[in-house]
């Protein structure tokens, strides 16, 4: 019979509470004390039952969740997951062992973690409806290997999205279906990257874009970015024989200003006069908050010398995996037989259901409703962080996007982020993602997961895990 | 309203007349004539009405329904798939453009063609009921980014069932969850591969990985095979330092041979000494049909010299673009390390349903009925073969696996093949997956797929087709 006193953390070891705790959940479902579908103690109970912070039994309790071990269910509490079979579960004689993640590398979901979309928004009983009715449709044919290229229906739902949305007008063939945008930058370095060859980046600019290129051989030119957006003379002058220019136009990442008009011609020029490709990351265009959105850098190109990079990550959720990349006309048979060397295709059941949650409707009144949310998050957390720190933080304004820009003048930026972390809070630092000097630093903050009821409570939590780092 | 005579191909076109049937039926939805859930005419019907052959309109229904447009419902017919949209379709102004394929790329599912298990075998019915229990259990937080590593539910019943059926002994941790057998090659590029460092491949040996490991640096070294498998001491003669050996050790891939013990002993001798690495490529040991299943090479391994990979793909099917890859305990941190710099993590609705499926004890069951059904298939098209080739053709003995290998003496298997594909039949042939000279020719024809009864008549089929060139 399983006793909450099973968990008990042993204080003389070194070994965090909070992994303690773990490792003992599992222990107790490995040896059948905990079984599938069985009640945990509420986590306030838990933690007085065993003398720990409350907030240590969470962070032990989301891991667990996170890993498909317990399910929580709101207010009926925490359950073993009922399809745990007792026997398939791993031994836990030995500590799992964990290298520390990569920088930059998304972990799991914590407070103020950029780049996430609101996960407890998101519609997960339609969601398993579509997915239901799509798997019974699943004919055998389409069991075999999968078209490399893509769902021919989701190719074509995501052309008519573009065209409608984004101003972009293409064929279903041009849009290549990958997995994730780094499954599109692995596409376009097998098609048109050779080992040595030169790659504008943004800078500041997105971590894992940057090591998924150099992991494909680039050599990465940093550009500096200003008010307007990449400064494309500078690229030109460093490198004007790059492969690639990597821009984020609609908003930049991590700044978040939107690249200029004038610029955007400067860049499809060089482009042009250098038989280079622009490669445009529209990561999060989807949710602006003030005027009509920006149309795609794309939709100008008339020189066939953009690869336009969109991904499901953001307006669904990332554990689908599923992104897409439209190239010009003439490139297509040389991208099919890129997404046919790389074998990269992606499962056909997500393909199907996205292709049918965006053939019924559902995903145009998901993002209506997404960006009403974001709106009313970003406001709350803006107005708590005002709140909670004064003349300390300036927020930076950004007229879309999933996240905050918190500028906090005299502090070291890294040491923020490491305090934060410490409690429980994943800001992210502004500094590593560049490499050039002369930057402000700061933090971003992803307000998607923030519920306005919490944002004051985060904001002064976070507060108090840098108070000794304010100027 | 629509008329079958809509669909009535244009003789004076050099359009290949299947083509046009396809095209035709697409532009008959796009124009919403043909509507989502429409019944279509019988395929019989639908050749004597437009005066066509019946295999060309089966093949461009088999294409339409591969790429999900149709619907076949076994005896009930064809219908237009009710979840298509006809406003997401795209125009069918253009042809689409559509490169050749590369050599040895899967495609559509045609008789013969290896590689791919018995379509209209598999459980749809109880994989869709897993599916939708396991999409209604993903919480919030496993929304997020997937761990690159593997959905940990699915890592440990992979260890299980590999401590069972395959002899290995491995911690969940050891297991990584990939995209397919590719993604397992371009996690171990990125952990142990710097390019241009050599690598042992089996001549003849399984192309797709060939070329995987070409695309991302390695330069081959082919090693011949002889009636013990891989010629070890042929390698270190040719490549001693060589930075990896791939083999398939339980059923050569093509030749279909075990890997003899004293082979195994020397190679993992000459691995231990060099400081190499086996990759054990262990496609298909599932299935065999004499005597035991033998042990894995990875189960002799006490140096931590093998990389152990496996697939859903044969056994499951391939369309979830699932694999895995078992990595030495001392290894774990640097392949966790290459799978977060890949970020190539494998949608968890997949793995959750995979981890139930065996956890629930369906995926020993569905194993136990194919073994089966492939002996019967194996049987049935062996005897088919020996009755309409009588002299002209030899099958080769191979007690596993899911193709026959059909040697046809003093043939050109490079023109059997063709001659079979312009019949819509693709036996592949064994040439061009050699580099050294001498190797018989031969043709590799998968089994899983044809029906006992539709054997005899495939068989005759493919000699009718290849019957010019026969001595």
């Amino acid at each position: 019979m399983f006793q909450p006193d099973d968990l008990a953390p042993d204080r003389l070891v070194a070994e965090p509470i909070q992994r303690q705790l773990y490792q003992r959940v599992r222990d107790a479902i490995a040896s059948g004390r905990l079984r599938p579908g069985e009640r945990l103690p509420s986590a306030r109970g838990l933690a007085s039952q065993l003398g720990v912070a409350r907030g240590t039994v969470d962070a032990a309790l989301a891991r667990l969740a996170g890993e498909g071990y317990v399910e929580t269910r709101g207010p009926a509490g925490s359950f073993i997951s009922p399809h745990l079979a007792a026997a398939t579960l791993p031994p836990a004689a030995r500590p799992i062992r964990e290298a520390p993640p990569a920088p930059g590398a998304p972990s799991r979901s914590l407070p103020f973690q950029p780049g996430l979309p609101a996960l407890d928004a998101f519609p997960r009983k339609l969601w398993s409806r579509v997915v239901a009715q799509s798997v019974r449709a699943l004919a055998p044919p389409v069991l075999a290997y999968p078209d490399p290229a893509g769902w021919p229906p989701l190719r074509a739902a995501i052309a008519a999205y573009l065209g409608v949305s984004r101003g972009i007008a293409c064929a279903p063939e041009q849009v290549f279906v990958t997995p994730g945008y780094q499954g599109a930058l692995a596409l376009i370095a097998r098609a048109r990257l050779a080992p040595g060859e030169r790659v504008w980046v943004e800078d500041p600019g997105y971590a894992l874009a940057r090591q998924a290129l150099r992991g494909s051989g680039a050599v990465l030119v940093p550009v500096p970015v200003d008010a307007e957006g990449l400064a494309v003379a500078e690229g030109v002058a460093r490198a004007a024989d790059a492969r690639f220019a990597l821009v984020t136009p609609t908003h930049q990442s991590p700044l978040g200003m939107a690249l200029s008009l004038r610029r955007r011609l400067a860049l499809l020029a060089w482009a042009a006069a250098a038989g280079a490709w622009i490669v445009e990351d529209d990561y999060d265009s989807e949710f602006r908050y003030a005027g009509p959105p920006l149309p795609a850098l794309k939709s100008l190109d008339r020189g066939h010398r953009v690869l336009y990079a969109g991904s499901f990550s953001k307006v669904l959720f990332p554990a689908l995996r599923l992104g897409y990349l439209v190239v010009p006309e003439p490139d297509i048979a040389d991208f099919a037989r890129a997404a046919r060397s790389l074998q990269q295709g992606c499962p056909v059941l997500e393909q199907a259901a996205v292709a049918r949650f965006m053939a019924d409707g559902h995903f145009a009144r998901h993002l209506r409703r997404m960006r009403g949310l974001y709106a009313a998050r970003r406001a709350a957390l803006a107005a708590a962080i005002a709140a909670e720190f004064g003349g300390a933080a300036r927020i930076d304004p950004q007229e879309g996007g999933m996240h905050l820009l918190v500028r906090l003048p005299g502090t070291d930026d890294m040491g923020l982020a490491a305090h934060a972390a410490a409690a429980g809070l994943a800001p992210q630092p502004l500094s590593p993602l560049a490499s050039l000097p002369g930057g402000e630093g700061g933090l971003t903050l992803g307000f998607a997961n923030v519920d306005p009821r919490d944002a004051l409570a985060l904001a002064a939590r976070l507060r108090d895990a840098v108070r000794d780092l304010l100027a």
